[in-house]
């Protein structure tokens, strides 16, 4: 029997009467002759509830206890979507990670996955009882709670649908699927029908929110086919897939953009051997990310502009950062620029057609958009532009790549 | 080193500045060259939420998704409580059920203890780590989360301070210990330094709610030493032990009183072999617990009256199950009273010092109190009377007794 990772977001689960409707979606998949695997997250409210104790009782705390107090939101989850199920005549258990178990490192509050047992949970599958299991958690090796860090329950749901060979990993949430660009600033957007994984990451990281970068990476790695599906209505969402499952490819699948970054000019840059190495090496150690870099050639031979840049909440520490570096590194000044916008074509279709740079650049310099860096990659080509063009950068390349919903445009 | 278990309930958790005050007092232990053992209950209201949203989740619940869903809160203070020892400079972690492991049978929601492994929290205890663990909860022999039901807490303390073989088991609760007989009535009711694990029993099941009975009788069985003190103040409890502990002991300990049975009379009973325990046995079919029971000699040698008594919350269901054994067993009628009190003499003395219930039943007299029906055990004497004389008959005997604190006598 085919089995469906299903996995629920706090907007699922908010309260009773949304697990109610979860349950009816597990029994939907159940009706149609699935084994199901079932990962939740905290009702609504009860994590922050959790942290503000744990916040309250001391300012610095051991994270091993941490994760003991938060990991109980989804504990509780479990066990009331488990009670609605038996309610409507589906058999269903909770699993608990050191039940599972759903082993991890050591590394508390942001613990990574090491392995996931599979005999127990198939063989209560195979007796044709539904599993719901707590997410964002695991047991490490020395037998404590950890917790997985930010959007670990779709890291839980996908790792889980991998070690038990799922045939598909329904990620439930409140959009219902990935879509061409933004649809509050183009209403043309489209609901992309299937992307490919890597397509998924450029977007998502691209501020399309909708999977967690870490989830998306471990479906490409195992394969794991996604589903981005929404909880309040039944049609499919968008499938995120393998390239050679998707056979007619598009050129351009979305239009992403995002204004969370920062722009850093160090100008009069000593143009020597390791300048960078050290620059970024300092960043890193800060913790910072740090995406787009342009080194300008050097004029005269000496000195040089090096531009990049890093989350906008970044900015400060990344300037301090600069700042002690000054004396050893020697460059002019730093100048700073938070007024700035990410904005990226994306699509597994571009490396066989050329021209999408030459488009994209030809269309922004047509609507007299400034071009201040540039990215590229593979599968899409990044631009940072004054973050006020957004909407109109955004809405020129939604349209000049051809991805405008047909009946919107007859409308 | 010598072991304190220390067990903290819910109104010593109540909220974060409470298990600050706790983690004091376990500090405080510590820093007399103990090793210490905290068990904690959940904090105020946590519990209540919790099964709310079971309640809210589906009429009739699986016992074991509810004991996941409600063993979570005292999971919460636990590492909560971790924190605060933490911030005070105090090494020490939680322990999950399923980490010491504290197994027990299968009986969800209800629980008994069937083994605690030692040799985990001996050696963190032995490294220097107050061990803080969630009261209430154990794991079954299946590998799911149990609880124990109703005072589950106590009974945690009491089971691991007999697992570690610890020296003392303080239950930390509202009062300062246990009194001769309820303050409240009493204006000089005094505090008992030492009362045996046998007197305590028929106290606390008489209606002096401090611990509850199972706790007891595990301590009696094991031979724990129990204290039971206050969170709020630093004096020491009152020491629960074996008989032999306490040197000198005074004829009666205290006087326990209850206004939580009902009585009720069956008239013109067949007097025939069989029927009492026909009686009694659909009681007990039906979970009904009955307590003093009394038989008059049969007048005639065909019909006798039978009277006993129930929780006045049983009284109803008994009514409906004697009416359904009505054509069986025959019967003239059925009378019910539930304003009733039971007052009870309590003190292993007694059994020395023959005149105890003489004395208890001529100083009830001379206040013009009818004694409706007795029971005796070898340290209690135990006479239901009229309600409206509950604080008269005990006040009678708290003071022929001479329980009464000399000091407010004096004043």
């Amino acid at each position: 029997m085919p089995i469906i990772v299903q996995k629920f977001g706090g907007t699922s689960v908010a309260d009773i009467e949304h697990i109610h409707n979860v349950a009816q979606k597990v029994k939907n998949e159940v009706d149609l002759g699935n084994q199901v695997v079932v990962i939740v997250s905290a009702m609504a409210g009860v994590t922050n509830q959790l942290i503000d104790w744990a916040n309250a009782a001391v300012s610095d705390h051991d994270d091993r206890e941490y994760d003991v107090i938060v990991s109980t939101g989804e504990q509780v989850t479990s066990g009331l979507l488990a009670l609605c199920l038996q309610n409507i005549n589906v058999d269903a258990r909770s699993w608990m990670s050191w039940q599972i178990p759903f082993q991890t490192d050591n590394n508390h509050s942001k613990a990574r996955i090491t392995d996931i047992g599979t005999t127990a949970i198939r063989n209560s599958l195979n007796s044709g009882v539904v599993a719901v299991i707590p997410g964002f958690q695991g047991v490490s090796s020395e037998n404590r709670i950890t917790t997985l860090g930010r959007g670990g329950s779709d890291t839980t749901a996908v790792a889980l649908a991998a070690a038990l060979a799922a045939q598909r990993c329904d990620i439930y949430t409140d959009v219902n699927g990935v879509y061409t660009t933004d649809p509050r600033i183009v209403s043309g957007a489209q609901k992309i029908e299937k992307i490919t994984y890597e397509e998924m990451l450029e977007m998502a990281s691209q501020g399309a929110k909708v999977l967690q970068t870490r989830s998306v990476a471990l479906a490409m790695r195992y394969n794991v086919r996604l589903q981005v599906r929404s909880s309040f209505e039944d049609a499919p969402g968008t499938l995120v897939l393998n390239e050679d499952e998707i056979v007619e490819k598009e050129t351009i699948t979305g239009i992403a953009y995002s204004l969370e970054e920062a722009k850093i000019t160090l100008r009069g840059v000593k143009d020597r051997p390791g300048v960078a190495g050290r620059i970024f090496g300092s960043l890193a150690d800060a913790s910072i990310n740090v995406d787009m870099i342009v080194q300008n050639v050097s004029e005269n031979g000496e000195t040089t502009d090096l531009t990049f840049t890093v989350g906008k909440i970044d900015l400060s520490t990344a300037v301090e950062v600069l700042g002690e570096l000054k004396d050893e590194i020697e460059f002019a000044n730093v100048t700073t620029n938070p007024n700035v916008s990410k904005i990226s074509v994306v699509g597994v279709g571009m490396r066989s057609q050329p021209g999408v740079a030459k488009t994209m650049f030809t269309t922004l310099a047509d609507k007299g958009i400034n071009i201040q860096v540039i990215s590229t990659s593979e599968i899409k080509v990044s631009v940072l532009i004054a973050s006020d063009y957004t909407e109109l950068a955004v809405r020129a390349l939604h349209s000049i790549f051809e991805l405008d919903n047909p009946s919107q445009l007859e409308s």
